[in-house]
C-alpha cells in the first residue's frame, strides 16, 4: 500500500508525457489530516535543484498538505524559468486541493538542465491530471511514477501499535552520501508535532539512506520527506516510532542498494572498533568509494590489499599495520599482513560482507555499497541521465 | 636513453622470475658521482608498503648511490619479514656496489601481500645479477623492467645548458593524488645539492604527478626519485632547471595518463577564476573522481549536468548558480543553465578538454584523469594487481 498504507493519505501517479517510454511520471501524496505535519532533509550538494530549493522553504514551518513528484526531468539548472516552473507546480496544486502554496512541495527527478516550456507545461498537466485521480489506495501507482532506472517500485509499511508508517522510494544510482538521486516519501498516521517529525526522521536518514554509498556521486536532488496525519489519534511512543521508521527506512534503502544501476554485488561494509562513529563512517565510504576494491568484488576476487589501501588514504585514528579484515566470514588480513588463504573467500553471492577491525575503540558503523561493473559503466555512459 | 642520459649513470633491467610472464622485473639505477645527492617524494597513503618504509629512512640524509626497483610484487602488508626483504636488498646492493646500505633506496610494484621466501629470493638474485650488468646505456631495460600493466615503456629527457636530464616511470591505473602507484627515476647530471634536489623535486611533482587523478585510487607504494651526479660540473640556473624538471615529469606524467588502465580519453580539467589554487585542485579532483562524470565522457556523451553535480559536492568558495563549463572549447554551460547545444560538442577524440570558469577569483590548476570504461572495469576485475 505504499504512502497509503496508513489513515489520511491519497496518492496517485499519472502519465504526463515527460518520459519518452509514455510510462507514469507525476505522483501526488495528499495528506488530508486531521495534522499536516511535515519533515525533510535534503541533499548536501551545494548545487541543487530548484524542487529543492523550492522544498526548503516550504518545509520551514512543520506543515505540509500535499507533496508533488515528477521523473523524467530533474528541472535543475535551469535558472529562474525552472524555478517559476516549480513554484506554479506548487501553486496549481494548492489551488486544486484549496490548501496554501507554501504546504506543498515539489520534488524532481531525471535529467540535469531539463526544464524547458514543454516540460512545464506537461508537469502542470500532469498535476492537474493525478489530483482528480487521488485515492486511498493509489500509493502503489505512485510508486510507480517517481521510478526513473529502477527496475522495480520500492515500497515499504510498518504496523505500529495503534498506528502504521508507510514510504515509497525511487532511485537506483548516484546514490551517495547525504542522500543522492533518491526521492522519499514516509507517511504515518502517528500524532507527531513538527519538532518530533523532523528529529525522528533526521535520526532515521541519518544510520539508513547516509549510510548508502553506491557509487560515490551525489546527486542534485534528493529528498527524503515525513508526513504525519495524526489519523490514527494515536501519540507513539517515541523509542518505538523512531526504531519503526529506521526499519521502513532500512527496507527502503536495501531496496535502493538491490536495485542499483549495473550491480552484481550488494555489499554491506561493517566497521567496528573504532574510535569514534565519524571514524568508523569515514573508513566505510572510504572503501565505499575505492574503484579498485568494487572491480575486484564484480570479479570475486578476495583482494584484500585494496581494503587496506583503500582505508589508508583516511584520517581515521587506527594503526595501518593493525588491522584485520574478513570478506563473507573468512579473516584474509590479520595484523596488517595475509591471514587465510584467499581460496577460502567464496564472493559469488551478490550479499557480500566485509568486517573490518581497526581496534582502536568501541564504535560501530555500516555502509552499504555496490560492486563496479560493465553494466554500470554501460547504463551511465550509453544514456543521457 | 631513460635514466643513463646524464652523464655519471649506469642501469639495467633484468628477468628475475618474479613475473609469470618471464620478462624483465628487476632494475638497478647506480649513481657513479662524483656526487651522490638523491631526494624522494612517497605516496601520503598511511598504509605504506616495506620499500617505502626504508626509503624514507634512506634519504634522510640526501645520499643515494644506487635504487633497486622490482615489479611483479609489492612487498605491502607483509609484515616484518617483508621489511627484511627490503632492507637484504638494500645490503645485497650495497655490497655489491661498495657503497653503504642506507645509501640504497628500495622500490617495489605488484600485488600487495606479496613478499614470500620465494620473493625475496627472487629479488636478491635479480638484483646480484643486474649489478653484473650495469651498462651507461641501460636506462631503456630498467624503464621496462618496472613495467606491470603498462602496455609501453616510459622515458623522458631534457638538454639543458650543460647539463641533462632523464627520467623513467611505470604506472597505468591507481594514479591518484600525491602521486600512485607510480615509480618514477629522475637523473641528473647538474650539480646540486640534497636542499635543491628535494626543492626542485617538490615542486616540480606538486604541479605534475599530484595533479594526475586517474580514478581516486592511491597506492601503497609510490614513489619519485631525483638522483643528481653532478658530472656535467655545471650549477644550473635554479628557474631553469625547476622549469626543465617540471617538463620531464609533466612527460611523464601526461605518458601515464595516456597508458591508464583501459582508458579510451585522456581527460585534462582546467579549472580557472578560483579563489585559491587550492580550491581550484578540489574542484577538478572532484570532477576526477566522479563516476558519473567519467562513464558520461566514455559515452561521448557531453552531460554538463554531472560537471555541476560533482563540484557542487566540494568547499571551494564559487556560487553553484555562476559557473560556465566548456567541453572541447563548447560552452555548454554559463551561469549555472544551459548554453549550447550539446550536439554542438565532439567528444570522440581521445583528447579531452573540459574548461571551467568559477568566477571567484584568478586562481587556476589542471587535472589530468581519464574515463571510466568497460576495460577499465575489465583490467580492474579479471586480474589481481
Amino acid at each position: 500500500m505504499s504512502v497509503t498504507a496508513p489513515a489520511g493519505f491519497e496518492a496517485t501517479g499519472v502519465a504526463a508525457g515527460l518520459k519518452s517510454t509514455g510510462k507514469p511520471d507525476v505522483a501526488v501524496v495528499v495528506n488530508r489530516g486531521p495534522l499536516k505535519t511535515g519533515a525533510a532533509v535534503f541533499t548536501s550538494n551545494r548545487a541543487k535543484a530548484n524542487p529543492i530549493l523550492w522544498s526548503q522553504q516550504a518545509i520551514a514551518d512543520g506543515a505540509v498538505e500535499a507533496i508533488v513528484l515528477n521523473s523524467g526531468g530533474a528541472n535543475c539548472f535551469t535558472g529562474s524559468f525552472g524555478f517559476q516552473t516549480t513554484h506554479q507546480t506548487a501553486e496549481k496544486a494548492a489551488e486544486l486541493l484549496g490548501v496554501s502554496a507554501g504546504d506543498v512541495l515539489v520534488c524532481s527527478t531525471g535529467l540535469i538542465g531539463t526544464g524547458d516550456e514543454a516540460f512545464r507545461a506537461k508537469v502542470l498537466a500532469g498535476t492537474e491530471t493525478a489530483i482528480a485521480q487521488l485515492s486511498a489506495d493509489g500509493g502503489p501507482a505512485a510508486a510507480e511514477a517517481i521510478m526513473t532506472t529502477d527496475t522495480v517500485p520500492k515500497t515499504a509499511t510498518f504496523a505500529g501499535d495503534g498506528w502504521t508508517i508507510g514510504g515509497m522510494a525511487k532511485g537506483a544510482g548516484m546514490l551517495a552520501p547525504a542522500l543522492a538521486t533518491m526521492l522519499v516519501v514516509l507517511t504515518t498516521d502517528a500524532v507527531l508535532t513538527p519538532e518530533q517529525a523532523d528529529a525522528h526522521l533526521r535520526a532515521a536518514t541519518r544510520v539508513t539512506f547516509d549510510r548508502l554509498d553506491s557509487d560515490g556521486a551525489m546527486s542534485t536532488n534528493d529528498q527524503v520527506t515525513l508526513l504525519a496525519s495524526g489519523a490514527s489519534g494515536v501519540e507513539p511512543e517515541p523509542e518505538a516510532f523512531r526504531a519503526a521508521l529506521t526499519d521502513v527506512c532500512r527496507d527502503l534503502a536495501t531496496q535502493l542498494m538491490a536495485d542499483a544501476e549495473g550491480a552484481s554485488h550488494e555489499i554491506s561494509i561493517h566497521v567496528r572498533g573504532a574510535a569514534t562513529e565519524d571514524d568508523a563512517v569515514e573508513v566505510g565510504r572510504a572503501l565505499a568509494r575505492n574503484s579498485l576494491f568494487k572491480t575486484a568484488i564484480f570479479g570475486n576476487d578476495p583482494n584484500w590489499g585494496r581494503v587496506l589501501a583503500a582505508i589508508g588514504t583516511t584520517s581515521a585514528e587506527f594503526d595501518p599495520y593493525n588491522v584485520d579484515v574478513w570478506m563473507n566470514g573468512v579473516r584474509v588480513c590479520t595484523q596488517g599482513g595475509p591471514d587465510r588463504p584467499r581460496e577460502e573467500v567464496d564472493l559469488t553471492p551478490r550479499a557480500t560482507t566485509i568486517e573490518i577491525d581497526l581496534f582502536s575503540g568501541e564504535e560501530t558503523a555500516t555502509i552499504m555499497t555496490n560492486d563496479l561493473t560493465h553494466a554500470y559503466v554501460h547504463e551511465n555512459s550509453a544514456y543521457s541521465s
